[in-house]
């Protein structure tokens, strides 16, 4: 159903301070006929169609004032989500079903992502490299529970330089074979531990239920390798890697994600342990936003990954493997977005100010452009990533909409009259209306600048601040089967003590939709019985539905 | 044929200034038994049998001290070009026929790459995203001399998720098929133009003969496309990128390539004008080391690519695509390296300065120790990337050799009597021996902060203006087709006035080995005749071998 953009910030228009109503105000009027807006799933899309429900704004006059709509999150989330992505330019459809392309502003978050946990790999000691995606296809089945786990979703290459291939080529699902394989050319004695690596790099995994961002056909990630010699190390690799995800996500993206260990029945194909960040998505649904898995010695005894230790005996290494890709995008679409649009945390908004310059007159244009460019330039300095939208075509309620869907985080407006008293307005994204507005603030550089990145700051810990009510709302502490089940018909998490079997976690999946989504490492101290079986419980897990 | 490595460095041991020759100097005591040197094609090899030609120092001591041998660049270029990439830990073979791992001290060195461009590229307005890799194959087909010029390179995937597919993909070879059919939904009015993106990816194209970094069957680079409203524009974009990765290749990379367009024979497939910088390696034969294409309206005539213009007429696009790859990587080796090993320019140089410490007796150790940390501090502060090597397991010696292999710019020492003095010493790698070194450099952060800063400078410049004169030593002008085979023959580059025609190209091609590498945009002003027909030339062009 297509219902028109909410327009909060037109309230703002009539503020006492500035009258800055312009003076008509077409919703929109370059957008597209858009095509329906489909809650269908991704991958029902087909491009040809897509291709040919466009209508060109410049021919089609007829067509040229129409809507931009955004569902109403609150009404249909996925609706709402594919929506954000196209009418956000995050992404859009492949050619190939379940295909994904990046566009810029989706992209640039992407490399917000990059840009931090790079750092951050590289100081916990670790190189980037790159193995290369093709690998033959007796690796991926070495080791069983990998091939049982990533064969039914590969994507082969049976065809190279117009010959039939003598053994087909997997495409990599991810690449803790090849990285044995190559591991194993590297690794002699104990000096060549801890061997420590990382690589961006696309991989594939043939999906039949698609949606951008959280599951394509072909994803980019990171994925780090490490080799260690004992298990001890291997564990505190794992476990230190987790934490570096946790951190990211609660300090970058705001995500108040829950940290713990998968149940085995969740544990990664071919690892010992798995452990996993958990966030609550605006619909309540848990997305599995990164993973660190301890892999024993299972891939190093497939491959004969082995290492002379110092007491001269052969022994098979330690490893780990964690990984977090742009399914991240969408965690952060579904954590802050709103019925308007995108909201983004500053610390990985693509742009964190925009600038709007109002004017009627022709005769303010100028003084009123200056100021902004001034202004542009001041923030640009300080570091801000900042956009003066200084565009003849659209009057300024058009621009507001429209960087608010894109989940700007701060706009700063300029008029006239701020011209003349040398301030500006300014305008957070997630407080709408007069109560994220402040009037006067100087135009001066130095007093600008501090204001904009308190503004910042004030935004980035009110967002992780909000996303911790709404999960901590969403979180039923549970004792029984029955009263899980009433939580997970309420669309919340459940947690309670669990020590039942794997059969018994998944009649609770067949049952409820719930999976176990981790034992979280912040556990009760009490005593505790199992939910199901009322046996003693070691430890609670806590149960969602998930994408 | 394996022989040892030159010492170039131990000469300087024997220096009056401080005597530092280590009592005893194992040329390599922690190398593994090396296969054989092969100057075969890296396709050749077999990964089986490198892997079990391996024999792990810790338990075989009798194998133990072996050379650590690089094939000397003067003796045979292609095994010295293979063993500097194997010592020197950058690349290393992947299991399938023509594949490649890049190792952490390779990638590093793409990623200064990666650093310099990716600022460039935005710099000059455009945007990065990501397009999926997996084409429809009937993509490939719409453009006629596309398909011609890439069918025989395809890697083709014809099972995804257990099933046999409908249409076949192809594993991208590159992207302009797939980018002009989302360019179509994108593009709709002049006011969408221009449109001006870069992705960093992975390629694959079915190569039967391979060579590390130059040529694999999968590599990475990042690929600009673009399309305008008119071929003006087209045409200043190609030329804007042509001359981005002329600069990078002169300042960043101190490779002199000509830059120049490509003959109609040698144009990319589907472009209209394809621009080259052509770099002069160590054996004199020519690598393309990046190229930037003007595609006229072909790629969006095919795919329908269209705007609506100021005056309300649907018009074609006009194109551009421009690229550099990790071949990049190989054309740096083959530049500076020498006998020795690597020599890398210090402004891509993942490592600028190893500091050494040197000591015999143990109650030298620390106080050694300390001042190299505190040597290495103040560098790193400074935004130098420097490395101290403070192993306890090699030589002095040892660690000189293999710190020059792997081509860092500068060394510094550190011994007992320079920590009475405060002062270091200074060794350029470009300069072998006593000439290459500056005693008695004060340890003073700022001073020695400057004099390393300076050196850096010196070493970038130098190696520069030796690989101008190398290149300039080795273009010969010629005015006729014998004049051109003599050069030729002697594996020079020719330089003649050209105007025949494809088919004399072609012929140049079979009798000679040499195709034009392009007709540089440096011409001369005289009037000239052709060198094949005699007919009036209007530009010269430069042909040679090529990788």
């Amino acid at each position: 159903m297509v219902v028109s953009l909410r327009l909060p910030s037109l309230s703002a228009l009539f503020s006492p301070a500035i009258s800055r109503r312009p003076s008509s105000l077409p919703r929109c009027n370059h957008h597209r006929v858009r095509r329906p807006v489909c809650s269908a799933s991704f991958s029902a899309q087909s491009t040809v169609s897509e291709a040919n429900g466009r209508v060109d704004t410049q021919t089609q006059s007829s067509n040229r004032v129409v809507d931009r709509a955004v569902t109403p999150r609150s009404q249909d989330f996925n609706a709402w989500y594919l929506d954000v992505i196209e009418q956000a330019e995050l992404a859009d459809y492949g050619p190939v079903r379940g295909t994904m392309v990046i566009r810029p502003y989706g992209y640039a978050i992407w490399e917000a992502i990059q840009d931090y946990l790079n750092v951050k790999f590289k100081e916990t000691g670790h190189s980037n490299m790159y193995f290369p995606q093709f690998i033959p296809y007796s690796f991926i089945e070495k080791e069983a529970s990998h091939v049982e786990g990533f064969s039914p979703e590969l994507a082969v290459v049976t065809i190279g330089g117009g010959k039939e291939l003598e053994e087909k080529l997997v495409v990599r699902p991810t690449s803790e074979t090849i990285v044995n394989h190559m591991f194993t050319q590297w690794i002699h004695s104990y000096r060549d531990l801890p061997l420590m690596v990382n690589q961006w790099a696309n991989v594939t995994r043939w999906e039949m239920r698609t949606k951008p961002f959280v599951r394509t056909l072909e994803f980019l990630w990171q994925e780090g390798h490490t080799a260690h010699a004992t298990p001890e190390e291997a564990e505190k690799e794992a476990i230190q890697m987790i934490d570096v995800y946790t951190k990211f996500a609660y300090e970058q993206t705001a995500i108040p994600v829950i940290a713990g260990r998968k149940s085995k029945v969740e544990t990664f194909a071919g690892a010992v342990r798995t452990y996993t960040i958990e966030a609550m998505m605006g619909d309540r649904k848990a997305l599995q936003a990164g993973t660190s898995h301890n892999l024993g010695q299972n891939f190093s005894r497939a491959f004969q990954t082995q290492f002379t230790d110092e007491s001269g005996q052969r022994q098979h290494v330690w490893q780990t493997s964690w990984a977090v890709s742009t399914r991240f995008v969408g965690g952060i679409i579904m954590t802050h977005g709103d019925d308007t649009g995108l909201m983004l945390p500053p610390k990985i908004a693509p742009i964190q100010v925009v600038i709007t310059p109002i004017w009627k007159k022709d005769d303010d244009r100028e003084g009123v452009l200056n100021a902004a460019s001034s202004v542009k330039e001041a923030l640009q300095t300080a570091g801000i990533r900042v956009k003066l939208d200084d565009s003849d075509q659209r009057t300024p309620g058009w621009k507001f909409n429209f960087w608010e869907m894109k989940g700007v985080p701060v706009r700063i407006e300029i008029g006239p009259r701020d011209v003349s008293s040398r301030t500006v307005v300014i305008c957070r994204r997630d407080v709408p209306g007069k109560q994220g507005k402040v009037f006067g603030i100087s135009m001066e550089p130095s007093i600008l600048e501090a204001h904009i990145k308190d503004k910042l700051d004030e935004i980035q810990s009110s967002l992780l601040e909000k996303a911790k009510s709404f999960r901590d709302c969403n979180i039923v502490d549970v004792s029984s089967y029955d009263e899980l089940k009433v939580a997970i018909s309420q669309g919340k998490w459940a947690r309670g003590p669990w020590s039942a079997s794997d059969e018994d976690e998944l009649k609770v999946k067949e049952e409820t939709g719930a999976t176990i989504r981790c034992f979280p490492f912040e556990q009760p101290q009490d005593i505790k019985t199992c939910l199901m079986t009322g046996n003693p419980a070691e430890e609670v897990a806590i149960f969602a539905k998930s994408y």
